[in-house]
């Protein structure tokens, strides 16, 4: 950050510009907690919301961290837009910024590549809030700073990422930023989910949950989505959970002081028992609540020069 | 309210309490309006407004009032939402409150005791608006603060409720508000549409609203819902309307100062003639005005300590 | 403006009003932008938009209007609110203005004369932001605006309009305007779709584009509706674009000097070439910062008194 215009993705981040993040996002906290109280750091700037997917939590997150800076907040809503009339994305964009003074772009859109679409078009920062099966770096930020605030750091950590890595931007952001910091990742999950070529990007590959658990720091369990068993890439529900469901009692095979992580909303009963959800090794509301530091810290240094 | 942290029901609501509302809802009006400007008693505080049903006029009405006390508003709608993606209410609000500094989480939904479940899940204080036929606590409030702006007071009241007992939330908000304070209130509507057991709760039952129309001094007509006719409750409109609309006839033989309130939206010429609902009779805005003071003293008293 | 309370459409305002609008919003810009930064002329005001047809620009250029003259804006979705649960539009707006300090309400509704019926009956100033094929006087306004910035003034000036005459409220809101200032004005399209008595409004009637081209200053481009094209009052898109599509080979045909509008949103290959909309000669992002400038005008001189 700091030179950087844009935020589209962790592949291209280096350790320090990580680190910078993680830092500053962690001055916005104290006591485990977000300081109360309004910054002034954005004020007078104006933050877009483009959201072209349905989203509660990555879209609350980002309006939280934005009025906390005491930006402006725009939102605008890809359904029932303008561009169900047939308007094109970039048009949309481009007539948003001559309306006037929009700072920074927050964007999440079916397509990967998109984000990258619209920093080439408009004047504004860039912030990927999600394409497509491609990238979430916010994500992938906060997940590293819960794991850094609860485990120190990232030297010889071992890191699980579990569920449907093939369709999964969570997976990929994270394994980037997990790399550049020095854990060792492996991913695990059926078969049909997990892509051929994903040791390229630095990782072990795992099909056996049972055999992994007693050997990881930290397990990250993915959303399963459902629309994938209709594909037929996923068994039912009960098949998925026996095989790579955090169960209660795979929860007890884990190392003493392994966390549990999961990006959220959570099929409780399928990928994540409701027991471990709310049990002592989960960092979940940790991960919300790093969600706006890492957001925060993300505006504050974008349009910082 | 004062050691209350939430607003739930009007149930169990002391005569104190709610006297102390109604007070603090009334030195928010001057001359029968809302006094203008902003106070700054909610300054740097958070309301969420959790609607899960659609709503306009209570959702933007506790909108209003929160703004006019200089609070932050966060808009959370359940279409659309992570709900959709089988995400339970819970783990929503825990995940909103993660993020940080909520203070009052409004909910409407269509199941009752909702409100009680999220009041015992999240730290913020919780205030029902609307959860199935339950309770509508802050709508009970506004048409007692309005009963009591035009009559002065509640010893020897005649208040009738007329429409669909058994499906109101309004209904049973009103009951346990006026009971509280002494007026004297009957129920009436088709025999279908009141529960047998509602005279436990202090009412006296009807369903003549001819003979009862002479002897009321508050009529509340109740919104009939016409899905309720689809279930075979309810006959016709045009059946409804003769025997228990408030028609231009009806409203010729209610006593001289005798008063006409309706929640909204209205069915114009289903249970309220035009007439009546525009004529001298009507406090109908009068209840508008007043749901956003006692909006504002709720939120108020609720963040005192 | 002045002693004018509201903004219903173009035909009934005088060339004194419509330039002191024009001089209005010119001064809130500077070099061809807006002037960064917010007034405080609407501190304390409230605008509330209805917006009962889809709409992004047009709603989300009133808002950034309104919050740059610092005002609160209330947004009421006709969609999902208790419109559909059968209340008329004016309940609704009664409602609202009930809870208090509505200041200006901007309306959208596909039903022509709909902002008239509203100004009878609140007591907030009202803006026609589109009533059906009637009119949309902010548009036409920032559309004159925006030729006075690229040809100094309408003396002479020829202006045709090309489309779907017969159901564009921006087609005559244009006119109005165009002809209240003094341009010569023609309308161009296919014969299903420009009606009879179109000359009564002191406009020319071409069916030929072609012969057109070389002779106009400006060509305002209306957006085709592809609902037309199911009603048989249109023939296919490639039909379309061949006789009153503003291709490439026609733009070249232009004066030197001609300048190329569009309210948005493009078909981009129908209506209007990507080239074109993108080229030397596209004024429309100019456009669209002016309709921002342009309802900063009217809002500021509606609550002037």
């Amino acid at each position: 950050m700091g030179r950087r215009r844009h935020l589209l993705g962790l592949e291209a981040l280096s350790r320090e510009e990580t680190v910078a993040i993680l830092d500053r996002a962690a001055s916005f906290k104290k006591d485990g907690r977000l300081i109360p109280g309004k910054r002034d750091t954005l004020k007078g700037k104006a933050v877009l919301l483009l959201f072209f997917e349905p989203s509660t939590r990555t879209s609350m997150s980002f309006e939280i961290a934005a009025k906390r800076l005491s930006a402006d907040v725009l939102r605008f809503n890809g359904a029932g837009s303008s561009l169900t009339k047939g308007e094109s994305l970039i048009d949309t964009a481009r007539n948003i910024e001559a309306m006037g003074n929009i700072d920074v772009a927050v964007i999440r859109h079916s397509v990967p590549g998109t984000p990258q679409l619209l920093a080439r078009s408009i004047d504004a920062a860039v912030i990927n809030a999600g394409d497509g099966a491609h990238e979430h770096p916010t994500q992938g930020l906060l997940d590293v700073m819960t794991i850094r605030e609860v485990k120190g750091g990232f030297e010889g950590l071992k890191v699980a990422i579990v569920g449907d890595i093939a369709h999964s931007r969570v997976a990929r952001s994270d394994i980037f930023a997990l790399n550049t910091l020095g854990a060792e990742v492996t991913v695990c999950g059926p078969a049909t989910l997990i892509p051929d070529d994903i040791t390229a990007l630095g990782v072990d590959v795992s099909y056996d949950f049972d055999a992994l658990i007693p050997e990881m720091d930290v397990v990250i369990m993915l959303r399963i989505q459902r629309e994938r068993m209709e594909e037929s890439l996923l068994p039912s529900d009960r098949e998925y959970t026996r095989c790579f469901g955090l169960t209660r009692d795979r929860a007890t095979r884990m190392k003493p002081d392994a966390i549990v992580m999961h990006p959220g909303p959570i099929n409780r009963g399928v990928e994540l028992a409701p027991e471990v959800a709310d049990g002592e090794r989960s960092v979940i509301l940790q991960q919300v609540t790093n969600g706006v530091a890492v957001r925060m810290a993300v505006l504050e240094m974008l349009l910082e020069t």
